[in-house]
This record gives C-alpha cells, sequence and structure tokens, in this order.
C-alpha cells in the first residue's frame, strides 16, 4: 500500500579504518586490461557485485540496468572482432605523432578475462513519466554509470580487476548480444582477479595525458572565465587564490 | 616525455574489515532531502570530497569535470526557485491518483544544505578525437557520473548525505551558474553532515516504487526474451533458473 512511512534512523558511524578503506578503493581502482588472472570468480562473488550495482541511485528509484553476463568463448572473441575492427579505424584518427603510441597501448581484455558483463538501462521501465527524470531524459542513463563505478569499487575490494570497453560499434554489440531498440548500451565491462596494478592510471604511466590540478578545476558560485584546460589559451579571467595555469605542453 | 613506462605492481589487498567498509558505503549511502545538518563542512573534507571524484575513471584519462561549489544564499535561492517551477510543471505530468503521493515528497535540499555542488562535463576537453571516445561520444558524460558516484560514497565515509537534484530547466541553471555551451550540466548535488538516514531508499519506504529482484535483471550471453520488468506482460520466454516474475501490481 502507498503512502506507509517510518522515518530515518541514526546513520551508521564510519570508522577511521573504514573510511580508509572506502578511499583505498577509490584511489586503487584501475581500468585493467592486461593483468587479469585466468581465476574463475565465484557466483557468490559475482553475486556481490551485482547486487552492489543493483544498489546504485536511481532516478525515481526506476532501477533501469539489466546485467548480461558474457563467459561464452564463442561470443567473447565475436565482441574482441567488434573491438578490432573499431579500434583500427579510431588508430586512423589520431594525428600522425600520436599514432604509434595509441596503437601500443592495450585497450581491452575481453578474451583474457573470464568474465565480461555488459550492463544496460532500458529506457522504458517505470513507464513514461518517471519521478526525477521528467526535466533530465537522461536521468536514467546516468542512474546505470552509478551502478557501473558501484560494481567497480566493490570489485577493487574483492582483488577483481574491471575494465570498461568502449571501443566499438553501438550496432555490432547490439546485433551480438542481441539487445533490443528500447534497451540502451551503457558499458561493456571485462572483469577478472588480478594479483598487480598500476600505481596511477595507465595511460598516466605511458606518457598519454597527465593528471589536472585539481585546483583549476574548481569555480565557486558560478563558472568563472574561460576555463584554460580546455584550449591552452592564457586565462582571460583568473580565479583569485588558485595556481596560475600550466601550460598545455606542460 | 612520451612512452615512459613503469610495469605494474603488487596490488593492495584488503583485508574484510576494509571490504566490508567498502559494502557498507554502498549499501547505507542513500539520496538526501531533509536530513541535512547546518554544520558547516570543513575545506579539507571538501577537499577530500572532490579529490575522490577527481579519481574517478575518465574516457582517454579525459578528466573532463569542472565543481562549481555554491554556498551564497542568494544563489541557492535562485536555484530553488528555478527547481519548484520546474517541479509544478513535474506534479502535473502524473496519473491523478498519484499527485497526491508525489506532491508529498520532499524531493530537495538546495537551501537546506550548506554546500550544493554542480558536476559538469567539458565536451571540448582533449581535443577532437579522445581515445576511448571515438565510436561513443556520451564516455566523457559516463566519466563525469563516475566522479559523482565516487563522490559520494566518500561522502558517506565521512557522515556527509549528498542529495542529486534534477527536476530543473537545463537553460535556468546554466544562466544562474553562468555555464557556458560547450559544457554539459550533469549534476546538481546538496551536500551536508547528516546523522540520520533512511535504512531503505526513501521512494521504497514511502511506497512509490519497489525493489526489483536482482535475479530477474541477468541475463547469460544475451539479452533474453522481453524483459517482463518494462511492461508488466507475463515472460514470454522464461529465463531457467530463474523465480518467477511478479506482477507489476505486487
Amino acid at each position: 500500500m502507498h503512502g506507509f512511512t517510518s522515518g530515518p534512523v541514526t546513520a551508521a558511524d564510519f570508522s577511521d579504518e573504514e573510511r580508509d578503506a572506502v578511499y583505498k578503493a577509490i584511489y586503487t581502482r584501475r581500468d585493467v586490461r592486461d593483468q587479469f588472472l585466468p581465476d574463475p570468480i565465484e557466483d557468490d562473488v559475482l553475486m556481490r557485485l551485482l547486487d552492489a550495482a543493483h544498489h546504485a541511485p536511481s532516478v525515481g528509484f526506476m532501477q533501469p540496468w539489466n546485467f548480461i553476463l558474457i563467459r561464452d568463448d564463442v561470443r567473447k572473441a565475436e565482441v574482441r572482432r567488434a573491438f578490432t575492427r573499431a579500434n583500427a579505424e579510431a588508430t586512423a584518427m589520431f594525428p600522425d605523432e600520436r599514432q604509434a603510441l595509441y596503437a601500443s597501448l592495450k585497450l581491452e581484455g575481453i578474451v583474457k578475462a573470464p568474465i565480461n558483463l555488459c550492463i544496460t538501462c532500458d529506457r522504458t521501465r517505470g513507464g513514461d513519466v518517471v519521478l526525477g527524470r521528467t526535466h533530465n531524459r537522461q536521468m536514467d542513463v546516468y542512474s546505470t554509470v552509478c551502478a557501473v563505478q558501484n560494481l567497480w569499487l566493490a570489485a577493487r575490494a574483492e582483488g577483481i580487476g574491471v575494465g570498461w570497453v568502449s571501443i566499438y560499434h553501438d550496432q555490432d554489440m547490439r546485433r551480438i548480444l542481441g539487445i533490443p531498440d528500447h534497451v540502451e548500451i551503457i558499458a561493456y565491462l571485462c572483469i577478472g582477479y588480478v594479483d598487480q596494478l598500476y600505481d596511477a592510471p595507465e595511460l598516466e604511466k605511458r606518457g598519454w595525458r597527465k593528471r589536472l590540478p585539481l585546483a583549476e578545476l574548481i569555480h565557486d558560485n558560478q563558472w568563472q572565465g574561460e576555463n584554460p584546460l580546455s584550449s591552452g589559451l592564457p586565462r582571460r579571467d583568473p580565479i583569485a587564490g588558485l595556481p596560475a595555469t600550466p601550460s598545455a605542453s606542460d
């Protein structure tokens, strides 16, 4: 029945050690492409990961996600072919001086990871009018991404690595996995135990891009000036108290 | 310089207690609308939350996010007016029998929360061709949502509640915060300490929607049959081993 309410209760406290564990998951999480071990993931562990995803925030409590587990070698090989075709196109899009480095990067662990997981968003779930989605139709998609990140952090705490593969044509993945039109593919994840990880994002370690200084990304009360990070141009409207902008070639 | 690589290192282990702490954050996280305390959030704590967001995964290490902190009462009041106007429109969209319940829900804590935070996505950062975004232009937006979820879980571990406000017209928020066209507004968050929280999602407690059974949301190797959750129709193509579908009116 509608309308039954029991109110909020005393919020659980986090000890310093518990708080630090959450940050440990956040800071040591990596996008894994090559460190997957062949060890199978036990069903109860896998269900813990999916249940963590299922407890993400969702707009209007819509829970728009589905989870397609891919463990079949033939299907993984099909997905990998779709990736390989798209990645060849991607390589050609980069400037000449970046192509060798791009081509040297391993960007997927589709076949190596024991489990692949496609997380989707059913745009029709909950009907035409969903609480909180009335003015932003993308909120269901955002909810689904929150589920991805919940799973990613839970996996880290279980000693399991996750890699997000995004280089494929949507139509290829739809065909391979039989996904209907009203369902959007949000994430294709490679999942497996790891005992080695990079101590910083792999793209940073390999010299692809640097971490931006956090202070440069913070604005007070409103967007101030042209953000210099997008263009590499000198800042036109400096924000008091923040360090000077590094040049784009630093 | 490009090309410098140091390889992966031994991955940090999580003790059982550390693992449980990550799940505790995931399971006790709530979308908070009314439980905010007036206590100010210390700058160092706030910076920890923003740094947790800044360590989200991002496509091509693009780090497309910015963080606009809103602490000014006048601006908060403007945002609240934008919400109130949109929420009146939203109320009218629901069927008659849902409108009274909808109107009874508190859906924002804009003025009550000591800090509001708008997280945006700069679609131009990193230039025209971004690694991993060549075939899915939305990956930068998804990265930014991962930053939201990192912050949300870190906040939970700090005893801080977060509520995501999504009921406003995009153009209103752009005007109030002075956000340029190449930057997309992803999330408007209300943030403050809490000592009380619901022990399940507020919309579930208030009878708006029920939690879906996880087993219903899992597919093996491909999307199987019509998903009965979106339509309430009986399942046409049952998945072996899963429980029967509850009717939509359960």
